[in-house]
């Protein structure tokens, strides 16, 4: 399990005062991104040197309660499913200081060679790291 | 069937230099802003005056191909489940221009009252406009 | 004058219930896409394949009235002033149907080379349309 | 001088490759927001239940280097000007380690009351903040 913690800003809601569903995708992204600063030269070096990425190829949302400006909010990130070239990442949304969490996203990856745009093996750091955090 | 044309935007890439796969949420909320333009007042007067809000509950993303700076995309929005307080619709992403599409987004809302933030019967009116797009 | 439409969108407004400020340079910036959109290819090959770019090096911004969720605006792009590597777009933001404007952006771009980063001559096509809106 | 540190994500390059220039003013509001958490309830507080707002009336941004995807910068917050009414921040934005900044921006505010959207004198508590990183 990875944890990532970040509050809702002042610009991330929407007309109906609650945080703008797809942000929950941007918030995960950024999750991600951090569990990948493992990686030698972080996902940065991943994407921009060894142009390899993680696309996504499908996702799931489900929300059971909205957030708001300066909820604060932990996100809990672990690998549900890790194949040869392709992972599933499941984030939970934790209001901090809560039991039961407002929003869960599954998000399927397929590991890209970025100059082709075609699926390539996951290499092995990469593959590492989803491992660590598998349940 | 409703449809919504747009362009991919200079910031909408990502550091992989394909849209960043949360923008496909946002372009759809555009396409179903645009369906509830039909009502009297729009969608905001839906949400800013009479206080009625359609937030998501669920939602599935597929991804086939990626979009690129540049991009015209046709999004056709159908809806594919009705009840009285919850509808969900599908969005099929489509680079204009071809036969196949690279994504399609399934996006179930509940009728919200959102002083109360709880769910409501779906107004007439509402109900009649996912009703004009049934598939 | 090169006049572009468009309307505040649902998740564009901030906590205090207006469009977020930052929001008008993304405007200004789709103003300028499709300003640029008469090159041969858009701008979209300039920047993606001839790697040319116009990078902000200087932006004031003047702000007399708010927009909200579901104003439509109409921004009036003007060329202010022409150099060989470098020029200064000024971008209107009426509120249609209105007479006086609601924010006006200055932006100062110098034209780049983006592989070496460094700056370069205007090329001719890009000078004829900055030129072409000049006042 | 109030500090913020932050990395440049993913999402926020551009088609160019470098940080979208309107994500600079993103950056510098989030910092404004973090300089008012030391408010009680926090700039959350100070929107949502008291219904005082500090929107733009001007700004003025200078670039001198581009930040790109995994940098990390470091926003050093200052008050210029303090008024009755309305206050002039400037943030510098220093790539961390880097002793020159990349950007300036200059960001003035006016002491607003949201529901009636019209300038009113400025509380102690919000004075205070200004007060306390004047220059």
């Amino acid at each position: 399990m990875f944890s990532y913690e970040r509050e809702v800003r002042f610009h991330e809601v929407d007309a109906a005062g609650i945080m703008f569903f797809p942000t929950f995708l941007v918030i995960a992204h950024e999750a991600m991104e951090d569990l990948f600063a493992a990686l030698d030269g972080g996902y940065r070096r991943l994407i921009v040197e060894r142009r390899i990425g993680l696309p996504a190829v499908d996702v799931a949302m489900r929300f059971s309660a909205p957030l708001r400006f300066g909820d604060l909010v932990t996100i809990e990130t672990a690998t549900l499913r890790l194949g040869n070239r392709s992972a599933t990442l499941r984030y939970r949304f934790n209001p901090t200081g809560s039991h039961s969490h407002c929003a869960e996203v599954e998000h399927t990856v397929v590991c890209t060679d970025l100059d082709q745009m075609s699926s390539c093996d996951m290499p092995g750091d990469v593959r590492a790291i989803f491992s660590s955090h598998h349940v």
